[in-house]
């Protein structure tokens, strides 16, 4: 019997899981969407709890650790690889993307497109970690697609924490978000970006803010649309013809596993039993 | 001529540095105690910007961490370390004390052994981050010295982030603040240890909602009023006769060192022209 080996392989690769990391807890709204929008997909999930949060570290180390976490994903045999984590697509993904030889999608050109997508007036907001905003990765993605498009960012630091004490509908997160969103409602923009993963969770409260006028561009949404295309367009895409019997949804940490075991189950459509720990360093 | 090697030898451990640590900025309020306190004492600082904050890692990763930089300070010939974070203090002390020749102060013991002199009424409150209050630690060191004492513990994750935007004196800390004390007051204790090094910093306004009948206790100060009584012991106090032309202050952090010099410059009475970045885990 003939076997077409170059068949079976591409038939074996489809099976192969989604990569998918970030610096902490946050990405997994972007596996939320991936879940939701590409629910035959397996998915390997890698949070760097140990060294949460990026946003505040230099891009050197940003791309180090980017670098560790692929070494480590590459050994759970992944089709391709989501950076889920606004800093570590804006500081490492040009450095890493040219090392690999399997597609990998970062959270920033998506969320970009989209807000290109959405503005009518050309006035787009960018809210996100001091460190993502500092660089202007969105921007420059933003006006490299259209050089008219005026960018406002605004680095909002507390919002992470206060999502993270679970201060989701809470009128100190509003007065926080108020403030900061204030500035660049001044600006008179169409559209905003939320520039953070952990910003979806407070979706609600930024939307009440921001008012109708604004459309609110989520890059985790955006990504899984992005991951679907291209896994289309690879053939790569898992029709769940062998997903019996297999694990579909592992979570690996850095540290402290029931921490983010329980984060993960207050947002996940999925009861998450075991989150692993790894020492993300010897990768 | 005759030299006493071994006066010469005390002679200059007098003039080495203190070797001060913490997870990032936080510890500089207990530098600062230093510098107002033991204003001949030279100090060498490390800061672990890339690997703050230490309150959400595990005791395993932080007894590491402590390890490394404690080699990293005596490859500046410090001749005393102090532990100036709440989470290591907690976590790493015991541990590295046992492999250390020279002596090492934690935070944690001077400040019980203060709220132990000044509680009357044996009920005391502790706040700090997570990993402080779940370790039970300030807890340990009350009981230890009288037990009847009784400790309340409260977390308080979104203090450090709100110190690190600078609203300080502001109503959104307030709020947070409110929040949080409320159930400690409740117990109606009478003594509240600021048992995080970020908090000295916004010190008036947890003074002003804890009310006249609380006494707050500031570990910085206890520690360096330690540190003092502990170099008289063992005949190791600078004397400042031979610092003249020697660096008084120099500081170090594994990342991000500009926006450090910001912080310490906001904080300390000393002007902070450099911070040098060292990649600590090398050490």
């Amino acid at each position: 019997m003939d076997i077409n080996i170059e068949e079976s392989r591409t038939a074996d690769r489809r099976d192969a899981p989604i990569g998918v990391f970030d610096s902490g807890v946050g990405g997994l709204t972007v596996v939320r969407e991936i879940m939701r929008n590409l629910p035959e997909e397996r998915i390997v999930y890698f949070g760097d709890t140990a060294r949460v949060p990026y946003g505040s570290k230099s891009q050197e180390n940003v791309i180090r650790f980017s670098e560790q976490i692929i070494h480590f994903l590459q050994t759970q045999d992944v089709k391709a690889i989501v950076v889920a984590c606004n800093t570590a697509s804006a500081l490492a993904l040009d450095a890493v993307e040219q090392e690999l030889d399997i597609p990998i999608v970062g959270v920033i050109g998506p969320g970009a497109r989209m807000a290109v997508e959405s503005t009518k007036n050309k006035r787009v907001g960018v809210i996100g970690t001091e460190s993502t905003i500092r660089s202007r990765t969105y921007d420059r993605f933003i006006q490299a697609l259209d050089s008219e498009i005026v960018v406002f960012g605004k680095a909002c630091p507390l919002f992470v924490p206060l999502v993270e004490e679970g201060w989701l509908k809470d009128s100190v997160t509003e007065e926080v978000a108020r403030r900061y969103l204030s500035e660049l409602l001044r600006k008179d923009i169409d559209t905003l970006i939320l520039g953070c993963t952990h910003y979806p969770l407070i979706r609600s409260l930024i939307e009440k803010l921001a008012g109708d006028q604004v459309h609110l561009v989520n890059p985790a949404y955006e990504t899984a649309q992005e991951l679907g295309r291209l896994l289309e367009r690879m053939n790569l895409q898992n029709t769940g013809e062998h997903n019996a019997g297999r694990e579909m949804y592992q979570f690996y940490v850095s540290d402290a596993a029931e921490k983010f075991g329980e984060f993960a189950n207050s947002i996940l459509p999925y009861d998450v039993t075991r989150a692993r720990k790894i020492n993300i360093e010897e990768y």
